[in-house]
C-alpha cells in the first residue's frame, strides 16, 4: 500500500469515521433552552415562515447552508463509481467551503441517473438548501440536469465542475493575455477534450470576447467538425462549436499557429512537437488529472516563451476550483440571489484576475515558503491560501447580483461587508 | 407578543440564523491535510467503498448519520404548513438526536406530497444516512410511505410520530399495569383518536400482550364499528381495530369498565362524569397537545386512584418521545441494525420502563428541584434528563437487533459498549 493510501484511508477513518459532523449553534442545557427550540417555542417560527417563506432565512440555518450533490456518475478521474462511494469526494467539498467560506455543507449522494427524475429529486430538496452545488455529474446530463434545475429552483445551483472550472481559467487565461499583450477578440484557441468542464471554460471565454469562429474543439475523435460522419449523435453544447471543414483531423492539425491551449482531456497528448507549432508566447492550460496533457518542465525544455498552467499544486499555475466556489456561493448567499448567472460569474473571474496583479501578502508568502510571488508568467492566479480572495471575489459577486437584478437582499456597504469576510477567515 | 412567542423568535435568530451549524472533525490546517482529506487523497476512501460498500461506515459520516425527513404536512398540531415552514421543526429534532445521543443530523424537508414519489425520493437518498427517521407526515400516506420505504431501504426506517409516541405509552401502560396489579392480556382499552400515533400504540400495546378483542377505538365520529356506514372510506389500519356493532356510538358509550383510556385527539374530551365510569384503578394517557383530554388535576379531582399522563413538562408522567428515539437510533446505529424492527422497539419499551422501577441517580433529583421520584403513580418512566437511559436503551436495543438477525455489526460486549454510552454523555 502506498504511503499516501495509507495515509488517506488512516485520515478518513480515525479517530472518527469521516470528516464532518454537525453541531447545535445555541445552548441547550436547560428545559427552557428546550421549550424554546421545540415543542412548544418551536412553533412561532414556523408559523412566521408559513406566513412569509423569507423568513426561514431569519429562524433556519437554510441560508448558511448548500447541498453538495452527486449521483456518482463521474468522480474525479474514477468514473461511475456510484453514489455511495461518492460520499468521501463529496464530504471533503463540504469541507473546503466551510473552511474557505465558513459556508455549512450537507453532502446528498442521490441514487439516480435518470436526468429527468434526478431533476425532480432536486427540485422537491429544495426548501432544505439555500443553494446547491451540483458535483461530479457525467456529461452530456449534467447540462441539462443544471439547466432544468436553475428553471425549476429559485435557489442559486452551480454545477463546479462546468462553471468552477471555468472560472479559474478565464482568469488565468485573461492574466496570460494581458502578460503576452494579445486581445481575446483576436486569440484562436484549440481545446482538447469536450466535456462539461471542456465545454463550460470555452463558453465562458466567449462570452469575455474571445470569438467563437476562432475556436477549434478535439474529442477523443479528433478535430470537430461540422460535417462529421458522428454529429448526429453528438450533443447540441458539442455541435455549438463544430467548426466548417478546413481539412483538420486531430489535434496536431489543430493546434497549429494558436494563442492557447486548453486541456481537459488526458495526460501527454500534447507533444512537445505539437508545443512547438503554436503562436509565439503561446498560453497552455494543461488540466487533465493526475498528470497534464504536457507538464511545465517539458513544455519549458521545447519553448522558453511558453506560458503554462496545471491542475496540480506541484507546479505554478494550479488551476484549483477552490479559489472559486466558496466565494461565490458566500456571494450568492449573502445577497439572497436567486440564481448565480452569467454576470455574478464574470465579476468572479475579474475578481480573481485582479487580486493576482497585486502584491501578496505576508500571510501568502510564509504559507509558500517566503517565495515571493510576483505576477508573471509563473503567477497568473491568486493561490489557494489567499486570505484576501473572500473578500474580493464574495463582494463583487453580490454587487453583480443586485447589479443584475437577482439579489433579493442587496449588501448596502460592500466595503463593510469586504471587511467582515476578511475577519471571518483569521 | 407573548413572552414565549418573542423568546422563541429570538432565540432562532441570534446569534446566528437557526440551531445547527456544520463542522469538520478532522484538521485542514496544512497542503498535506487538504491532500488527504480532498485531491488526490479522497479517491482512496472512494475506491475501497467502491469495492465494499460496508467501508462507507469506515471512511465517512454515514455511520452515524440520520435524516430527519418531513414533507411538512402535519406539523406539531399545526397541520399541513409545507415543507419550508418545518424546518425549524426538523432542525430542532436534530439537535435532540444530537444532544441525547451524539448522532449527527441533516434536516431534509421536502416539497412533496404523492406518497409514491415521497418514497421515491427517500430511496434515492438512501446513500447518504445511515438511518432515517421520518417527522411530521401525515396519515394515513405515513402509513404506506413508512412501510415501503422499510421495504426499499437497507438502512433503519422509523416514523418517530408513530413508534417514539407508542414505545414511551407502552412503557408507561406496562408499568402502571404493573402498579395496579392488573395484567395486559386482561385489560380493557379505549382509544380516543384514530391517526398514526393512536394507531401504532395500540398495535404495540397488542403486540405486548393486549387482546384485539379488548380495544375499542374512537375517532372523531364515535366508535368505530365495523357496520359503520363511511367503512369504505377508513384506511385499513383503522378498520383493524373495528369493533361489532355493540350499540356504543360515542366515546362516553365505550369508556365505561375500560381499564387503560389513550388518548391522541384533543382537549377535554374525557370528562370527569365519563371518567367515573372506567373500571378501578384506571389508567389515563391523554396525550393532546398543548392542552390534554383531561388534566391531572381535573382527574384526580373525580377519582383518586386513577394514574395519569400527558404529553406536558408541566405535570408528572411525560410521554415524551425523546425518552426513546435518540436512544433506538443509537442502538441501530451501532450495530448496523439493517432496521428497526418489532424485536427491538419492545426492547426499547422494557428498558424504558425497567428503569422508572430503579431509584434515581443524584443528577435526575438534582434536575428536577431535589424532588425524590419514586417509582409509582407519578413516576411511571424516566426523566428526559435521566442519564441513564442511553445506556440502557441503545445495549438493549442493539442486542434484539442481533438476537433477531438483523444486526450487521453486532457488538461484542454489550456491557462495555454500555459504559461508554454512559461517558458519551458526560
Amino acid at each position: 500500500m502506498s504511503n499516501l493510501k495509507q495515509e488517506a484511508l488512516k485520515f478518513h477513518e480515525f479517530p472518527v469515521a469521516g470528516k464532518i459532523k454537525v453541531v447545535p449553534t445555541k445552548s441547550f442545557a436547560t428545559q427552557r433552552d428546550l421549550a424554546l427550540a421545540y415543542s412548544p417555542g418551536v412553533a412561532e417560527p414556523c408559523l412566521e415562515i408559513e406566513k412569509n417563506p423569507q423568513d426561514a432565512y431569519r429562524y433556519t440555518a437554510k441560508g448558511n447552508l448548500v447541498a453538495v450533490i452527486s449521483n456518482g456518475t463521474a468522480v474525479l478521474g474514477l468514473g461511475d463509481i456510484g453514489a455511495l462511494a461518492s460520499k468521501p469526494v463529496m464530504e471533503g467539498k463540504g469541507v473546503l467551503f466551510n473552511k474557505f467560506a465558513g459556508i455549512d455543507v450537507f453532502d446528498i449522494e442521490i441514487n439516480e441517473k435518470d436526468p429527468e427524475k434526478l431533476v425532480d429529486i432536486i427540485t422537491a430538496l429544495e426548501p432544505t438548501f439555500g443553494g446547491i452545488n451540483l458535483e461530479d455529474i457525467k456529461a452530456p446530463e449534467c447540462f441539462y440536469i443544471e439547466q432544468k434545475l436553475r428553471e425549476r429552483c429559485k435557489i442559486p445551483v452551480f454545477h463546479d465542475d462546468q462553471h468552477g472550472t471555468a472560472i479559474i481559467t478565464a482568469a488565468a487565461a485573461l492574466n496570460g493575455l494581458r502578460l503576452v499583450g494579445k486581445k481575446i477578440e483576436e486569440a484562436t484557441l484549440v481545446c482538447s477534450g469536450a466535456g462539461a468542464a471542456a465545454i463550460a471554460c470555452v463558453n465562458l471565454l466567449v462570452e469575455l470576447g474571445l470569438k467563437r469562429e476562432n475556436v477549434t474543439m478535439c474529442d477523443s475523435k479528433g478535430v470537430i467538425y461540422q460535417t462529421r460522419s458522428d454529429r448526429d449523435r453528438m450533443d447540441s453544447s458539442k455541435i455549438r462549436y463544430a467548426i466548417a471543414d478546413n481539412g483538420q483531423r486531430v489535434l496536431a492539425d489543430a493546434v497549429v499557429g494558436k494563442d492557447i491551449f486548453l486541456g481537459l482531456s488526458s495526460a501527454n497528448v500534447l507533444s512537445g512537437e505539437m508545443l512547438k507549432t503554436m503562436a509565439n508566447k503561446p498560453l497552455v492550460f494543461a488540466m487533465a488529472n493526475p498528470n497534464p496533457e504536457i507538464t511545465p518542465p517539458e513544455a519549458k525544455a521545447i519553448r522558453e516563451d511558453v506560458i503554462i498552467g496545471t491542475g496540480r499544486s506541484d507546479y505554478p499555475n494550479q488551476i484549483n476550483n477552490v479559489l472559486c466556489f466558496p466565494f461565490i456561493f458566500r456571494g450568492a448567499l449573502d445577497c439572497g440571489a436567486a440564481q448565480i448567472n452569467e454576470e455574478m460569474k464574470m465579476a468572479a473571474v475579474h475578481a480573481i484576475a485582479d487580486l493576482a496583479t497585486e502584491p501578496i501578502t505576508d500571510e501568502v508568502r510564509a504559507a509558500y515558503g517566503d517565495v515571493d510571488l510576483k505576477f508573471g508568467a509563473e503567477y497568473l492566479i491568486p493561490t489557494p491560501f489567499d486570505t484576501r480572495l473572500i473578500a474580493r471575489v464574495a463582494p463583487a459577486v453580490a454587487k453583480a447580483a443586485a447589479d443584475s437584478g437577482v439579489a433579493t437582499r442587496p449588501i448596502e456597504d460592500l466595503t463593510l461587508y469586504a471587511e467582515k469576510l476578511l475577519n471571518l477567515n483569521r
